[in-house]
C-alpha cells in the first residue's frame, strides 16, 4: 500500500529546511524501524551539486538517528532505488528532475516503489512527480526531458507552490489559475493547487490534505473549488 | 535586412491591446505599402480559438487600412507565411505556439523571413520564438512541443513579462532571477529580461532597447546588468 507524504514545498517562509514536516517523517521512520533515507537530489535547486543538497538534507536529519545517502553516491542507482525503504526527493527544478529520472530509467522503478509501499516524501518538484505528467510546473523549461511523463502515484496532478492572484498587480503575466485554465483546454486530469504549507498525507487508499491551508481543485469544464484540511483527494477521479 | 519589433508584452496594464505599439506598426506598414498583415494566433491565450484571437487582432487595427488575415484561414499555411510581407505572431502559450509552428514546419519558415526582411512584430509568446530556444519562457508546459527550439532571429533569448523580485514578499517559489541563474548553470546562451512596455526594435545589424523601462541582461557566469532605452543588445554576443 501507497505511504507517501506530498508537500507543495520543503520549506515555510521564517522557518528552517523541513521543519514543518520533520515530526511526521521521524514518527513514520520510528515505527517502520527504517535506518536509512535514500535522497534524489537530481532537481538541485539554484543549480547546487548533488552532494551540496544532500549535505543540506542530512543537516536537516542531524538530531535524528536516521542515516541520508544520496542516490548520486551508488555505483548503481536503479539498485539503490529498488532496495530503499525510504525515497526523499527535494525540490528545484522539475525539467532538470524529470530528464535525470528518465535518462536514468528510474521513472517507472519509482512509481513501483511507491505502489509497493515504500514511504516517500516529496516537496516541490519532489512532490510534481506524483501526478501522471509535469505539465503543471512552474518551473523554467531549461532543459528538455525525453518525457513529461511522471510516475503516477496519485489519479490527478499537482500545482506546488500554489499562489492566490493579487488583486493588486498591475503585471499581465498569466495567473496560475489561468495557466491551469489554459491546461485544461488539452488534457483532461485533475490538478490540485497545493498552497506552501499543505501536503497530502497518503495511506494506502487514502489522500488526506494536511496542514493549515485549504487547496484548490480543478477539473476541466468545473469551476474550480476549495477543499479543507482533511478532505480525500482519493475521490476526485470518481 | 531584419526588420522587427520584439515586445514583453502586447498589453500594458490599464491601456487596450496592442494601443502603445500600434503608432511604430502602422507606421512601418505605411513606409513599405503593406496591404495585409498575418497574423499567427496559435499561442491561443486563455485557450480561446484561433478565428477569436484573430479578431480581436483585426479590432485593434480597425482604424487603419491594413487587411488582417490568420495563418489557420489558409489552406496552405506555409505558402501564406512565405508570401507575407509583414507578420504579428501574439501571446499566450509558448509551449502551444512551438508544437504548432514545429507540428505544421513553419519554425525554419519563419526564421527564412525574418532573415529577409519580412516585417516582423511579436509580443510575448510571439517574442520567445525570436530567440535560439524557448527554454527562458514562464509558461506552463501544457503541452509537450516535438523540440524546445525556436528561430534563432537573434542571439540570445528573451524572457518576456520579466518581474523584479517582490522584497517584502514570503512565498517560498523561485525568482525570475534566480530561475535564468539556473538556466545558466545548463547554458550558455545570454538572455534579456524584457519588461512590460519595453521592446527590441531590429533593424539590419541594429537591436535597440525601446520603451521607458530599462531591461536586465544575463550572462554566464557573470553578474547581471540593467541597460537603459537605447541600448543596442546586437553587442551582448560580440
Amino acid at each position: 500500500m501507497r505511504n507517501m507524504i506530498i508537500a507543495s514545498t520543503s520549506t515555510i517562509h521564517g522557518t528552517s529546511f523541513l521543519s514543518y514536516l520533520l515530526p511526521t517523517i521521524l514518527e513514520e521512520i520510528k515505527n517502520q524501524d527504517i535506518e536509512q533515507l535514500l535522497f534524489i537530489p537530481y532537481a538541485r535547486p539554484g543549480a547546487i551539486s548533488h552532494d551540496e543538497y544532500t549535505t543540506k538534507v542530512k543537516t536537516a536529519f542531524n538530531n535524528s538517528d536516521i542515516k541520508v545517502k544520496g542516490i548520486h553516491e551508488f555505483a548503481d542507482p536503479k539498485k539503490a532505488l529498488e532496495d530503499a525503504k525510504a525515497i526523499f526527493t527535494g525540490g528545484g527544478n522539475t525539467f532538470v528532475l524529470v530528464k535525470m529520472l528518465h535518462d536514468l530509467d528510474l521513472m517507472v522503478a519509482l512509481r513501483k516503489k511507491m505502489y509497493n509501499g515504500a514511504f516517500y516524501v516529496g516537496t516541490s518538484a519532489g512532490s510534481n512527480i506524483c501526478g501522471l505528467n509535469m505539465r503543471n510546473t512552474n518551473d523554467m523549461p531549461i532543459v528538455m526531458p525525453s518525457s513529461f511523463k511522471t510516475t503516477g502515484a496519485i489519479g490527478y496532478n499537482i500545482n506546488a507552490h500554489y499562489l492566490d492572484p493579487d488583486p493588486s498587480s498591475t503585471h499581465m503575466g498569466e495567473t496560475r489559475e489561468q495557466r491551469i485554465q489554459e491546461f485544461h483546454a488539452y488534457n483532461s486530469l485533475p490538478v490540485v493547487g497545493l498552497r506552501e504549507g499543505s501536503y497530502i498525507r497518503v495511506k494506502g487508499q487514502e489522500e488526506i490534505l494536511c496542514g493549515e491551508h485549504p487547496a484548490r481543485i480543478f477539473k476541466q469544464n468545473h469551476d474550480a473549488i476549495e477543499v479543507s484540511t482533511g478532505y480525500n483527494f482519493a475521490q476526485i477521479t470518481d
